[in-house]
């Protein structure tokens, strides 16, 4: 364990969290992959161990920890191999509990907050549309207020626990007319008239229920607008920082478990008389992955550890995404190369890997986008400063 | 089309295959992919259009045609989008009806060979067992003479078409002190007893049944023995140009595919106001790809070419596979992301051809023994002169 | 030699050309590399033997061969490893005397092309300013019709032959108004009053002479003006596919090149006991540079036979030189790291190779450049069809 | 500035390096880089500065401070442009002076690295020879003892500053039969008899002299012995971890001023009429590149703060090296071609970094030496730790 950035401490909560996961999650993980859908008690299961509340407040049932407690808990999630089920996860704490959190208000938090971080209410974060998710601005799903409710209309998709999630967090625009002025953040009970969702068919992340979402006159009391009303776009990008620094962890993460597998297997797997792991050719191959998963893993420590002091690091969290999904990408292919036909079949956790991975490089802003904002930060020298 | 190398028969062949496939296999893809079983008619059907005996003599139902008409079979396979489907017609034709036809005697080719062409029969190949695939000498199925018969205990796995072919092309060590020296080939029926087969669960070529086969004392007549007794090494290592280099079109084609599919996504999905295909980078990012295909099949044409006209090509078909294998898993990984998040989804093509594709560099040699191969040829200046 | 496209006669040619490079060239090279100035008397020579007017019409004592022979001339070339030497031979072949062939009247041919194929005067082409290369359009120099004359001005840079030449081709603005509707070109002796030359000092070429160029009023009588008047852009377009497929070529024989001489070094250099060539990390990357190359080989013949043919080939001929010319660097980029410390000493041939190999990416339209050619050819299918 | 490593000292430190480097180096080195020598007055003022004593004991005028100053000195060095004055630099004080420092006693730390310290003689180390640079443990260098001397006889190649230093700090067999178990490191001075040095023509590195030594017969005392007789492979093992990790970090450093001068370059220079960092194309490239940069930066300094609070960081600092210098020679490829036909003129700043870069991957221990290092770690799990 690398004792720059964990203590003593931290390495006995990943201990514990491993055992957890060994015992309470992994012998499940085939069927709620086969399945699309996570049983239920899990959550709770999560919501007991205090999982989801590792950096929300006290108040709320909340452990306030420190960022790196954080990374521990996506980095194992990573290795049990079911990238849907990582994602569930995520989804709940860090992209819809994150807005909870920063613009709710007092009764917001006791009413949603509080029972996510117990576990039992599930959310989700609906952003992107069918006409487009990397230009955020230019969503088409409007909130009309009409007397003490407005009133939803439009399409979400590709939102992560869309199907199954109590609550939504709904980005719309309320005033069409002002662009990215003009969007603001509700939470809408599921059980709202008007909502439908539609489970996606996906090539990983088969654990998660990805969902397209139609809302047709969703009715939503005023008071569960999210903060300021029209400051909805400021809110998401603020949020950024953490779920693309989340996104890079998770990456290198996955990058580990696979090079760890893979060499285990080399070193049982015979061909001409020799382990795998004796052939020069595939050896040099091996110690260049892992030293690009092991640079990447420095970074992206680097970054949790500035980002947990409070510093302003849009720049490297968005670096840490753009260049930890290649590289893990990267990696799992070759590994799965490794496996020769074994690779190939799903059996084997290469393949489910391969899969998963795959999406690193487009959710939660693709390679593209990351590339646009870095060329204005980099070039232009634009700030991405945080609305105060 | 490329005049260079297709004449107007050709391509009134292709374009009569295309309506073919357009319409008598493309509707049953999905349920195939699904189910992992390919309808039976439609092998029957394939017969019936010649298209089993395109490279095969007249006297038992072939075309005797030139090799670009099976380019153009291959290619155009790849562009129903079912590498599964492909896959399947191509173990049946270039991995077991080749050995029929190289080796088999008249009673072999009347009995397997005919039928294979006319899609009464279906057949695989069985070399690779759970033991090692890349090191065939290494194998441990045996093959013991007793009187009339051979009797086969072993294993084989990976095998493409292994669980609903009607007969099994075998190899296995008849001399096992010999090493590669000591391996024949047998025709076996599926239904003699002592065989089972079990389906493998793969990332891709999902409508391709795979299987896992055990021989249990399985009793062969002597007259099912393919060629010469021991010299069933040298028949394998014959046939892996003209394989190997349908692998390397099959995947230029797939790539071109992929290509046309996505530029036709991109001038039709907009963000930030502008279609995709005007985004510089974007462009650049195709053209470079488009070009890396454009490259891989021009070369995999000339070495068609020169097979076609009987030029020893091991070393350049191996080139073929190796190259536009990776071409085409690049390809393919860079289109999955012009589309975003519909990338991801089954829905859309290219999921679906991220996850056949990557079978490319391992199935029929993997990129490593490719490598291997080259390096006797090109350093060690071994010549792998076909045994005459 | 590669039967497919090169007959007895080429071979012979070939041979006698090595012969004649070994005899009266490579003495010379590392001199004129020093220097940066070739000698004189070799012109000659190659002018007396032939080489270029290989594919010029007989009538101005050229042999009108096909393009094959260019190809081995070219090819030959780069294997005397003088990047500089061989782009000197280019930029009056196949620059410069293009542009007198297809454009100049009789008189013209009889002063500049007749002597130019005699080896008696050499040419160059100017077309890059210092204010921009890559918009040809853009071009600021202006040639003003008055009476009888043109007179130019304006400034020229990255000249080949720019310094030593005995007469220029000139591009320049005759209707700057009209953009690249109002260009034209001329041929002007190198004695016309007002014409300044400056040597530039470069990473690579170093024995060919590159010069910034300033005309100061220079008096160009009407008759030294080639084809129509503001016709001078679509002159130079049609000419960019020859000239980019050579430059194609010539990258895959430089690599061809290192890839011999890294192969001949790595079987006598031993490291802990073993020759180099031995190591099964360097054997697998030998084998897929040597691989990339052979696919760009191929593929560049191709389209020399093509455009042989006569076949518009602007497409094909802008990746031969984008995907060549990144091949080459990388292919070189990698000998020279299998020489160890010996790649770095400039007695070895790989230090010069990766020098003058940078230019390719540069040099007759950036890859970038080529990349949006290619992407309106393939994206916007517009024809990027020759003026007739 | 980075603040996670930085002080208000260190950027102290920087600001004042950058300002003497500026006024005293900077205006010398086009004249250093043209000759292969630098001028002698120019040690003296590093001495004076304290610039060679930065991480030494303060008893013999160093500074002994922290890794970070070194950090910072090697940063700036490239920064100047001239990787033959780092290398002469860094060769003295990090590959001569670290083993007068570790294994000299205090007569030799007084004679030789006092001075050293002082810029009064400056010192290389001469291990590889034309035999073989990675095969350290095979080197053919005698050092026989007879009576108070040992007569060293062999060859010497690729010293830095082997031809202009004063002492040469040698490794020789004194027990040849026992492999790596029989080598020692001595202490030369310059002038004793049987030492030639030829000067080396290299791609770059120009201003720094490399030179080919040959011993005949020299005479060196006994006292020049470093450390134990036959402990000299244990001792040049355990300098290399600080080595790489150097060469690391001048790697980022150098990649960091070749982004910077070609952003600069690129918002200057205008192409059709936008400045070029205004394409998207080009943007997405250079961000993509600076973020490898960054990456590799915050390992790097991450395994120098690990190694400065006394860590075991030989796998760390392999990888550093192994990734920073690929790394660097990208980002310095593409920044060389940003300024297209500028980048291949010695008078912009790219194309010397490019000939200065490639030494990366070879010196102080090639890239497949690394992964040579880097398999035993993390393969066969071999510990290298130090001797003690
Ligand atoms: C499994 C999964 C889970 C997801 N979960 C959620 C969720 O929980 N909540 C949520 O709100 N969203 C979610 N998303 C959506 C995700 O954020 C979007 O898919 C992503 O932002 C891309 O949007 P898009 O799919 O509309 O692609 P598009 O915006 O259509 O982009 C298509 C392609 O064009 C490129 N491109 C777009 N603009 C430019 C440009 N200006 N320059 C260059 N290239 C450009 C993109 O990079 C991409 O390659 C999820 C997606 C997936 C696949
Ligand atoms: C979907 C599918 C369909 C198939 N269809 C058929 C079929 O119809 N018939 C049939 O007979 N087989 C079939 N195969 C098997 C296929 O040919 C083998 O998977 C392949 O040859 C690799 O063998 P292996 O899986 O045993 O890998 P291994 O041989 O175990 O190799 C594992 C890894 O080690 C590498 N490696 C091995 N030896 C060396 C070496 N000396 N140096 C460096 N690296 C080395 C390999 O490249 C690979 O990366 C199929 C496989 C798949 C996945
Ligand atoms: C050794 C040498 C010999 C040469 N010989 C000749 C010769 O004989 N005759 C002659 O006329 N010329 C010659 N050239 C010039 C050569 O053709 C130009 O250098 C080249 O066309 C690039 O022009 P530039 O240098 O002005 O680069 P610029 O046009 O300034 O381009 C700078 C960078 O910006 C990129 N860029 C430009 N526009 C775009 C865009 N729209 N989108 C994305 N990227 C863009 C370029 O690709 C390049 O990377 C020679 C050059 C060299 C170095
Ligand atoms: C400019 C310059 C400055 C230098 N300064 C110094 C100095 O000051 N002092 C000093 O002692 N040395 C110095 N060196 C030498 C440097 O350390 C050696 O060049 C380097 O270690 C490689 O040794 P070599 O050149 O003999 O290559 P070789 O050992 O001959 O290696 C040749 C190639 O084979 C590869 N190779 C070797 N063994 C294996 C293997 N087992 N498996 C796979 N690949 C292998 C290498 O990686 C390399 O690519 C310098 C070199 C240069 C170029």
């Amino acid at each position: 364990m690398n004792n720059m950035y964990f203590t003593e401490e931290h390495n006995l909560f990943r201990k514990s969290l491993q055992d957890f996961l060994k015992k309470e999650v992994l012998p499940h993980i085939d069927k709620w992959e086969k399945t699309g859908t996570i049983d239920r008690f899990i959550w709770k299961k999560f919501g007991d161990m205090g999982f989801f509340g590792i950096n929300y407040p006290e108040a709320y049932g909340g452990l306030n920890l420190d960022l790196f407690y954080t990374v521990i808990l996506q980095e194992e999630l990573q290795k049990i191999n079911s990238g849907g089920f990582a994602a569930a996860i995520w989804a709940h704490v860090y992209l819809a509990m994150t807005h909870l959190n920063a613009e709710g208000d007092e009764a917001i938090k006791q009413n949603y907050l509080a029972p996510s971080i117990a576990g039992d209410k599930i959310g989700c974060l609906c952003i992107s549309e069918p006409s487009g998710g990397s230009d955020v601005a230019g969503m088409r799903t409007t909130a009309v207020k009409i007397d003490d409710h407005y009133v939803i209309n439009g399409a979400k998709t590709f939102i992560t626990n869309g199907v199954y999630s109590d609550y939504l967090v709904v980005a719309a625009k309320t005033s069409p007319e002002q662009g990215n002025k003009g969007m603001s953040i509700f939470v809408v009970d599921r059980d709202t008239p008007g909502i439908t969702a539609t489970k996606l068919d996906k090539l990983g992340w088969r654990a998660s229920d990805t969902a397209e979402i139609a809302f047709d006159n969703v009715k939503v009391p005023v008071t569960n607008l999210l903060g300021q009303e029209n400051e909805g776009f400021a809110y998401i990008m603020q949020h950024f920082a953490l779920e693309r620094l989340v996104m890079g962890v998770n990456a290198h993460a996955r990058a580990e478990y696979a090079l760890d597998y893979a060499l285990q297997y080399m070193s049982e797997r015979k061909t001409f008389g020799k382990s795998l792991d004796m052939y020069q050719a595939l050896r040099h191959k091996y110690v260049d992955l892992y030293s690009d998963m092991e640079v990447c893993k420095q970074f992206n420590y680097s970054v949790v550890f500035r980002l947990n002091k409070g510093e302003y690091v849009v720049k490297e969290a968005t670096m840490s995404k753009l260049k930890s999904t290649k590289m893990a990408d990267e990696v799992i292919y070759e590994c799965l190369q490794f496996l020769g036909g074994y690779g190939y079949m799903e059996d084997y956790p290469l393949a489910r890997l391969l899969r998963d991975s795959r999406l690193g490089p487009i959710g939660g802003g693709t390679s593209e986008i990351l590339r646009e904002i870095l060329s204005k930060i980099i070039i232009d020298k634009k700030s991405y400063k945080p609305a105060t």
